[in-house]
């Protein structure tokens, strides 16, 4: 099977670190080619350690496992393939599971040679990925995200972890994959609410970094509700580009640059902690927190009401919240005390200065950060 | 203080792996001054994480934790000082004494710029660098080393990781550390037995790398065996030199050159495996193997039995075995025959052509290697 048989259909993004580079192929409706397609990028594979989230083994996971032992496959490869399914959920970032996951790994004699497939969400790239990074000290990781948030964000940057009983993401690695392969189909089963909350990831790389994407996602916000193929998977492509531009300048989040990443999240994050968990999705938070963050910027004379308004719109016609009415100010200034972005008691924030340029603000007074959050109440 | 009044008893070893490169300082009787050496190297440090194994402890943790708070600390810095300790033996490089040190590490608030000190044999400094390299994905890490053993091989290669139940060094991470600090009065409350068992490791590197330094040891190997500061200061430095040469053109273990540290040391677990936990020592255990590999060497006519019979005598002038009568051929060659060298059921051996040069032999006829441990019993 040529390797041009897949293009038509298929954008590539490379993500530029030196001999960590990889690719990122997104495509549509090419599930049942998957394992071909791997072994196009990945010739010598012979064992394959798939790691499912439970929930999308049961709808992919024959599919999955089926498309590796076609007899079309490249060079006639024999491939050993064993498959797991972790819990979905924040729980399975734990190190009782990851320790579970090792001890599997070393049941079924997997070596340095072996590759680590994750199939799923954040949760399970995270899990997976770390395993990939620590299993005799770093084996090869191939990324396939089934959700839109995954796609946009976590595929791309390379932070494996687990969590600590207190504390989220404490423990990991910096490892990054050899591939990773997006499919839109794997869309069409997510809940709808789950797959509009991951746009706001998407909005948020048009304001911070690319002002003509933001326009375009302007334009075409209608057939991105409606998860149209071709719009969805140009979103993906130019929210992969601008992440992989951002990471390339600081892998390891040394210099700074990264955090530009974070905007809204500050507010988010304070969001998901008071307001009960579940009660919004991250994206839907991060949604509200862009709206504080700008009227936060809009307060402090960064930027013009145009964008706040602007902003508002393509939130609005993304079907994603811009209030929250039960935001409590004060539990939320509390938790931004602890954030790890605060610098000795004083606030930091990613604030808009125009659409597509952002810039880190700290020192920020109280008074404006309680009044940004009221705004969006 | 300047940092030249360290330096008339202070070797450095300088590992050279690019942005990732790290000094080694080989000195003697300068424990009291050792906070402030670290602090020389690492001046923007704030926050220690001192991890000891509970034997060092014992020894010299007081004495450690207050070269941190002289008063002539260099820039008045203050430093904050957590310290654990953990058990002695390979049992702490377990899942569960690294799940321990992580909470512990988050429980004393450790950000990314705090710094781990792993102040032990092996065992420590692999334990404490995983949870250094691991901890909010790396921080860094800073190993002093207090074995001989430990002196001459972990502190070089940046290898660190943990066992499964079942297999050891399963888990880990390739992490540099920032600095290696060897003071050899450290030495002289190891007991004698387990000073002598590093001097294996030492002889290692004359015979794979260096003929000038094997024969700098057959003349210095009194003086060695008696633990005389500048001799030993002289063999741990030749022994970091090679051992980092060989590491700066293999950092990852791919291309397959580091594997010639292996000296010895296919046998070597081989004998340790078979002849009961606690029977031998590890460097014992090597200088045996290495025995058994010159045997095999001379038996497939890679070598002349000069190169054996040198050997053969700086071994024994170091006070170390060259045979083990209760060897067990059988049982040896069946753990052989599962070791991670093993490339498709053919055993492979790294070999001496002559002092100074090994080179690694595949396909070895399992009648040699039977009357090469036979030769050694």
């Amino acid at each position: 099977m040529p390797s041009d048989s897949f293009s038509s259909h298929t954008t590539c993004v490379e993500v530029a670190l030196g001999e960590r580079s990889y690719p990122i192929e997104i495509t549509s409706s090419e599930l049942d080619e998957i394992g071909a397609r791997i072994l196009l990028r990945i010739p010598d594979l012979t064992h394959a350690l798939v790691i499912f989230d439970s929930e999308v083994e049961k709808r992919w996971g024959s599919l999955f496992i089926k498309s590796f032992s076609e007899p079309s496959l490249p060079n006639g490869n024999r491939i050993r393939v064993d498959s797991i399914a972790v819990a979905s959920g924040e729980s399975s970032k734990s190190i009782s599971q990851l320790a579970e996951l090792w001890q599997w790994m070393l049941d079924r004699s997997a070596d340095r040679k072996s590759v680590v497939i994750a199939i799923g969400g954040g949760v399970v790239g995270d899990l997976a990925g770390f395993a990939a990074a620590t299993y005799t000290r770093g084996i090869r990781f191939v990324q396939i995200p089934t959700t839109l948030l995954a796609m946009v964000d976590s595929s791309v940057g390379g932070k494996t972890g687990i969590n600590l009983p207190t504390s989220k993401n404490m423990i990991g690695a910096f490892w990054q994959p050899s591939l990773v392969l997006i499919d839109t189909d794997m869309l069409r089963t997510l809940p709808k609410r789950a797959y509009l909350s991951g746009l706001a990831e998407v909005i948020k790389y048009g304001v911070i970094d690319d002002i003509s994407f933001f326009e375009w996602l302007e334009e075409n916000s209608r057939k991105l509700v409606d998860c149209d193929d071709k719009t969805v998977r140009r979103a993906i492509a130019e929210s992969c580009r601008s992440k992989a531009n951002v990471v390339s300048e600081d892998e390891r989040e040394t210099s700074g640059r990264r955090a530009i990443l974070n905007y809204g999240h500050t507010f988010a994050h304070a969001l998901e902690a008071t307001a009960g968990y579940g009660t919004l999705l991250h994206g839907e938070a991060v949604a509200i927190g862009m709206q504080m963050a700008a009227n936060l910027a809009v307060a402090t004379k960064l930027c013009s009401t145009e964008l706040l308004n602007r902003q508002t719109t393509l939130i609005e016609s993304c079907e994603l919240p811009t209030t929250f009415p039960d935001a409590d100010v004060k539990s939320m200034l509390v938790v931004m005390q602890q954030d790890k972005k605060v610098s000795h008691g004083k606030l930091r924030f990613v604030l808009p200065e125009r659409i597509g340029q952002v810039k880190m603000v700290g020192d920020v007074d109280q008074a404006y950060v309680a009044r940004a959050i009221e705004a969006c109440r």
